[in-house]
């Protein structure tokens, strides 16, 4: 049974992962016939209120929020190592690009927290295969931009061109497919970057990362 | 196209809606071709920390937490009314019965949310199907216990024991399947009443219930 690492960010879009994305990951991981283990950093988010959109002021720990989506069984990103799983997905939602590093609001030259930074190299340089959602390619893009990995986050102009700062290179994809970067073994799919995407065309997408995820690991 | 309503009870198993289950549905109902709507309570929630399962003392909107799984589209369970709808469903988590109901504490002698109450006999009055999964059986059994209603929730005999105490029947069920009471109009299965159940299993059970809803719709 492979064992794949699922890299989570809080629970909610707009402050964390995207729950859609992050649920039908580990559906879709377990319908490969994979064994799943969550991951989360040890740091804060600021609170977005998901009705209105704006910044409440609270702070939640981005850990014990990721441990909504995955019912108590999620560690410290600290103790995530390669060696121990053959391959590793980052769902999307803006806890990828404000958690994971600050992509939000620098774009490509954008800070990545440590412990995201040392889990994708780790990965890279094993030559385990790498899943990334939604707007998390941008993440994968900003550490390996200097690999010349490819990406998709969907067919957005403005993040299109941020992207191809880091020195990625950027396919266009639709919402229930995926595609493949056969150097570097980054997997994408670009879910929610199509905002009026439904449940069932994300699920789509992010089946057929997950089952090439697995095969290949 | 049909149109189904999903209500909600917060975003986290431990104080609101499971997430896998509440997402498997989103998904489910789309793969079979409907419409959905989110509502969910103006009423407060009391956090559980979903580490270590302690309760922090902190209350959340349970309308707001639920924003997070429907990404803003949700409204307040004041404004479901049968007339709008085909269908309604509820997916289960302690929010089911700590939110729409307080059976967590009283079991067969809970008392019911006043709109939660009022939109399971809209949608019983119409006969117009209900669906139910996890814990959230319960809360239609102590509605529709007069009625005799037929639920699963699984397997587990304590929790059997206080939903016959109600009026209502029960038939076991796996994990991966559901049931239907064709004189009351409602399908249930019971997802994470089975604790050690795989994300794909729930996804399965929903799965069925969401195509029986939509066909019967």
């Amino acid at each position: 049974m492979k064992k794949i690492a699922v890299v989570l960010s809080g629970s909610g879009y707009l402050d964390g992962s995207e729950i859609t994305e992050a649920v039908s990951l580990l559906i879709a991981l377990n319908q490969a016939g994979a064994e799943v283990s969550c991951f989360a950093p040890e740091v804060e988010l600021s609170v977005v209120n998901h009705i209105d959109g704006k910044a409440t002021g609270e702070k939640r720990s981005v850990l014990v929020e990721a441990a909504r989506i995955a019912r108590g069984h999620v560690q410290s990103l600290s103790k995530l190592h390669a060696k121990d799983f053959d391959a590793v997905a980052f769902p999307g939602g803006f806890g990828a690009a404000k958690n994971l590093c600050n992509w939000a609001e620098k774009g490509a030259k954008c800070d990545v927290n440590p412990e995201a930074e040392r889990v994708i190299m780790d990965f890279f340089n094993a030559s385990k295969p790498i899943g990334a959602i939604c707007i998390a390619p941008a993440l994968i893009a900003r550490v390996l931009g200097k690999q010349k990995v490819t990406v998709t986050i969907g067919e957005d102009a403005g993040t299109i061109a941020e992207i191809l700062k880091t020195g990625a290179q950027h396919e266009e994809c639709p919402v229930d497919d995926y595609i493949t970067d056969r150097e570097t073994k980054v997997v994408s799919t670009p879910a929610y970057m199509y905002g009026d995407a439904k449940p069932n065309q994300v699920f789509a997408g992010i089946f057929g990362l997950a089952h090439e995820l697995v095969e290949w690991a």
